[in-house]
């Protein structure tokens, strides 16, 4: 890295605290200072590069705490490669992803992990990182654990759904919620309860209940509540902490809600897809509810304004996008008559600043909110704070210019992300990325892409910085 | 305002967001950069004045947004003026305080307002603002809070206990919500159930128990609580956004709690006392128990840890002092053989950084929070952010260099408050304030004393920021 | 009373706990036995008059806890006298009221009662007991509640409604409640705030807003569950036992159900016209709403579940009538063109068993239910039991012989209260009273009145019989 | 059963709803009637023979809804005998049990119920049911359901614990929930995470703590209170009821008053061994915590009020015995140096009407709930009322004379089941039941056994009657 000098001028810097009229500076690819704009400070620096922010915010890169980029699922793979995805991320303003590594059933946590790194190595245009997906917990795998917090894999995915795939049992889930509670991991959980919910599938699919709104119908909220409870209650056995992933039920979000008025160090993430799709979209005409299959399900619109609602009071702290794209055509068209064959998952990794700014717009949360569970709380919820999250002196330059006035329409015709649909087709949104450095090195430059496969670090992490 | 450049160095920057090994430029009063300590921004920086905060926290001025200095009340006053308060306060790591002016009943605000200005007027050594005390809501107090909002005293604050002194029935604090939410004033709330605690007043007394702890008792956890419950069920009908001050029950906590998890604009404050402090000081032998007189009153121990988790949650957001001090020889003592005549209220302007810094060293918050309840929140809630409550490019430049390693015994033998014993005497905690900038002007330099009444500035006000 | 000998053969006994085919026998006003319809202890029986109830019920006479025989109000008198009203109860099955005495405000507890005993003695067709309204706490007062609930008079009714009629302030509540808790009084309770209520009732006028269903609006629901939670928390402080009369708003409920979980001596009553009728209602053209108009007032539709809810949680336990009717012509139109002067009281008396026995009939209760909420429960609540409210060996012979399956049509051209219109009108019900008894005495004879004034006697109550 | 005449004389009929002083008559079998004590009614009765109860209560006798006669368990089998049992039983005052017959894991119902009926048919001195302990639900298991529950097994008990044993998942779960929504039946749940506790167990015993007060650790509260949300989650999605047996976690409680304020058809059961006992008993030194041993644990001591509260305000319902007896000679000390070998179970048939008496005497409950939660509530839950749970025309004459001034000390010396110890060594209580009547015959005579193995009838049921 050379200590090139860049300096931007005239935005309004937006981070988690504070609003203010400052010029950035940035050398070697930190923020190295900020400062008033009209102040002598602002006015001796001389830089390589100048941006002009006018009129533009000047805000720190999102974190996307949550992407399955080239997944395998249900016998395909998830369409967007590590650099196809990487790359849709930052036209979308997101300059950190922390991805899935999958221990398979028998494997090792180092083995998955493995393969993920090779996957990733040397094609990401942004940071990254990866939470390991734990699928078979043994003595080995447990001290496994331990090895992965040291070297920067400081979290650990369980599914309470998925039996025969991901799917821990609750004796397993204790386990390992009480070794991170000794090596400082962070526990996040899909939260559903799959044993039942596989009951409610077969009966479903053998009354001939087979389109895609079915997926919705037969994962019943009441059931995502549940094992959010229950959840709860084996870290409070176990005296971990437990993050829940994609939260889309405002039931499950209740149960949140009483665990965080009792203290407990138990976190909620949502992702745009539940606050602005629902099951409407799940019953749209033909096949075409299969674009929207993905679990935990899309829920009745009136579940939208107590995710909403979560996310100003703190109940919900972060919201990611679960990005896992599967094309209509030749993926999702699997499941056609059998809802439980269509892949699980929906692409938005290039959707999700723009779609929660739109959430400002609408009076839903304030700007400093918006960068809060866009940027700061992910980083500092994964270890990855202060380096990422913040725009501050110290901190790495991934830097985002953004047209708060400027009006896009979604379409997959103009998106990045490697898949033919977007699920927010022809939505109108106020507000775009205009210029995204990554450490100081322009990707997004203007609107047109500057990046280069490799540019983006795999950054390993330190625990959670919410535990008290 | 001359434009006098000084820089703070080496110090770890702490925000209610972030932390940031930085230096900062202070020119003309006002934050003009940070930098980071190692940055060529940072070094080539001249100044006239340069602090060395190596080994330090550098953080924004405390803003205390409850006092009352010489305030009448029982007959007595307020033993601090605002030039004893203030520079007490300065002491103690606060730069900005907010303090009450009141209405007489049949008296208009304004009158009351001028009475206050006089007061404090020349005789600062912090910026100060004002709320206001409505004791009379008649259709004139109502127009004139509209107008007293557009000058910059945006916060109304208003008495269910104190029957015959600044007391308001249900209707009358209807009518000022509702005013409040067209002008966009907060009201702010002293919850007791005031006319059922002045039953078991009169029926301790006429049973012979007289003493201090009396106090305590006869002011029942159940009677703050409801009044909490019935303020927050008043503002619901009102639309408007609500403030209760000096929470001390953990059963009024609950309130706060159910009604946040609504997503209701209600706010909580606590105060040092009662996080540290309880009704075993009001039960001291002798007369002692009378130095711990307030209102809300202590509580019993148990609480403590109520208050805490609810700083943690965010269901309390603002730790102020309600600093209104009595001497125990001559003033407190006008209570001796029935606790109804203690002047109500204790010192505390200088303590509260530091006892709040205690709670970071006991484990109880982070240091971001300390920050967070102590400065950044305050000055949102009562509209002086961006100018207050943070070190940021723009912000004023009312910044303290803190060791937080110093130890320290709290004593009236050495505080700065005029008033004749300590409610700490005798406790040891970590960490001091050493320099006190108050826009960029040295109120503490070293811990010595250098500011002058009438530094201090008359703040006005925007409305509360936490609205949405 | 002669030992005339009366047997009802062949119906279904239904009490709170049972449900028997049994004949009974009543001796000298008491029911004497109980027996199998086929035993030979039945076949036994000779009596005087046999009363044939095959496929009929067989029933305690209703216990109406909750009247107002013309009672003054407004500058009115409640159109039904004891004479008119007790009938009509008695046509409607209700065997026993307990009727509101009024203490004036600077009068006597004794001097309301001896002028309610003068209105009601020798005019009533069944048994009556009174209630005592407490308006003027005083010293004196206090010492009359003592003498009164020896005497029989064991509740009191008090009001945070109506300031400057029956307005008693939170700490003549607690005064009150203080002495129940001494006294083994009942304190009843009108909660809502009144004081609040009353500036929405002006504001309301003053913008023009004089319909009857204004009426509605501004007697904000919220602002019964505030003082339902205020009572609450009052009768804790006090250690009192609490009775909330007429309950109407959900919101209501959920406070007496949160007192309920905490197993207080906390109970609630609700009233036919809050299970069958809405604010609907009072949004009916013209000034037909007025005939609505009752306070607590009719709510939106979707609070009748919650109502019906609580009755089967037990979070309800009562139902009576508040019958307290006003003509339509001549009284409630003194309201016309201002809602506040419209008399509040609806007629219903006569329509309570039947109006329940169809809940049973739509599916929302059980028939034991019913009778428990009727029947069972007010004469436990009010000190009546086991004399009143059953059907066992010892019980007074207040019998009600029911036809479940009869239709009848609600109608003021039909009913026998002593008003103009019917809050049913037309409203089709299953179920029907053939023949009431009370002490063994034929009132209503195959739905002929054969009853006489003076009849009814006075009955004094012991205590409350729930509390533990 | 010949006709024969009995009649109690002179003492006073106690039933879940009405206190009567009334004499009864009973007539081949059933009771014919009842008539107050001073009835000519009364006087009239001739009878074969003549109970005097003066003084006495005549109260229904007991209906045990749980209970464990000579089960297979943990390698050994339940010392009481169906003849041992019931007879202990009589001695207690409980004319009723309800047992469990055992479906085998690869087994059917029907071959389960029929090894049962063997087991009991001509052995039991009182009457008797069954439900049906479900292991293995397949498709068939779901079709015999319907068959039982036509026959009169109406209820089937499921087990979250005991993996490998009675274990059920989610899934087994929820379909067999279902099956009873459909046909009627009730779903009764052992609620602990028996997943996870197995892995506490085996960390407990790997890590030394083998000693029986590592039992009740094990079982966390905590895992109790999530199974029974977890069950109620499940029954809400199968739109069936539920009915928790054996609650004994105050947290359990609170999921059970949740639900039931939601109106939920969800129940729980309590027994004595929990309200009288707790971990202090667990912790009795050497091994004779052993004899405390059962599933869900004793608790600590402060979850007996929680429990008591729940019997009062009804959020528990039914109070059974979960009767299990294992010597501690020769089957509690398999368990030495391993609690997880420990039979679990107690005994406690004979204590139940006893110890709950006293808690009458103690002012827990009134007398009236007493019989409610010991008779009549277990009788209409289990489909076996108005036969029996009542004194009341019609119903069999199942009638226990209790004396309710007698003292007794419980002791192994003296009790009357088949185990060598007894749970309340040394317990002093007051009440003691005198004589029994099951369908008018004498079992216990005056405290002298006077019953036959083969009297008790094997009593079908219907389905649970407090489903709305």
């Amino acid at each position: 890295m050379t200590t090139t000098r860049t300096v931007v001028r005239g935005g309004l810097v937006i981070t988690a605290a504070d609003e203010m009229h400052a010029d950035v500076l940035i050398e070697g690819g930190r923020i190295a200072a900020l400062a008033a704009h009209d102040s002598d400070a602002a006015a001796g620096w001389s830089a390589d590069t100048v941006i002009d922010a006018t009129n533009k915010y000047v805000i720190p890169g999102g974190v996307d705490g949550h992407t399955h980029m080239e997944m395998p699922f249900g016998g395909t793979t998830a369409s967007d490669t590590f650099e196809t995805g990487t790359r849709a991320a930052a036209w979308g303003g997101t300059t950190t992803i922390v991805d899935f590594a999958i221990q398979s059933v028998g494997g090792s946590l180092r083995s998955g992990l493995d393969t993920w790194h090779a996957k990733a190595d040397a094609q990401c245009a942004i940071d990254y990182g990866f939470h390991m997906i734990v699928s078979d917990v043994t003595d080995n795998t447990l001290k496994e654990m331990d090895v992965l917090v040291e070297e920067g894999v400081t979290s650990f995915k369980m599914f309470m759904a998925y039996p025969g795939v991901f799917y821990s049992d609750d004796g397993k889930i204790l386990r390992a919620m009480q070794r991170a509670a000794a090596n400082g991991g962070l526990t996040m959980m899909h939260a559903e309860n799959g044993i039942a919910i596989d009951v409610l599938v077969q009966q479903a699919l053998a009354a001939g209940r087979t389109d895609p709104r079915y997926h919705g119908e037969v994962r019943h909220a009441l059931l995502e509540a549940e094992a959010t409870h229950r959840a709860i209650q084996l870290a409070r056995v176990a005296g971990a902490p437990l993050y829940i992933v994609h939260v889309s039920a405002q039931q499950a979000v209740a149960e949140l809600t009483a665990a965080r008025d009792l203290g407990l160090n138990v976190f909620g993430e949502t992702c745009p897809q539940y606050l602005f799709l629902s099951t409407d979209n799940l019953a749209e005409p033909g096949f075409e509810g299969a674009k929207y299959v993905c679990s935990t399900p899309l829920r009745p619109r009136e579940h939208q304004a107590a995710l909403w609602q979560g996310l100003r009071t703190n109940d919900l702290q972060v919201v990611s996008t679960d990005h896992c794209p599967f094309c209509f055509a030749g993926q999702k068209d699997m499941g056609v008559g059998d809802f439980s064959k269509i892949p699980n998952g929906m692409p938005g990794v290039e959707n999700r600043m723009d779609l929660l700014h739109q959430g400002v717009v609408d009076g839903q949360i304030s700007r400093r909110r918006w960068i809060e569970i866009a940027c700061a709380t992910p980083a500092r919820m994964f270890g990855l704070y202060p380096r990422k999250g913040t725009i501050a002196p110290g901190a790495d330059a991934d830097v985002v210019i953004y047209d708060p006035h400027a009006e896009q329409v979604m379409s997959a015709e103009t998106h990045h992300m490697n898949v033919d649909y977007s699920a927010y087709e022809g939505r109108r949104t106020t507000g775009r990325v205009e210029t995204v450095l990554s450490r100081g090195v322009p990707v997004i430059d203007n609107r047109t892409y500057v990046g280069r496969a490799g540019h983006g670090q795999y950054t390993p992490r330190g625990i959670c910085q919410y535990l008290i």
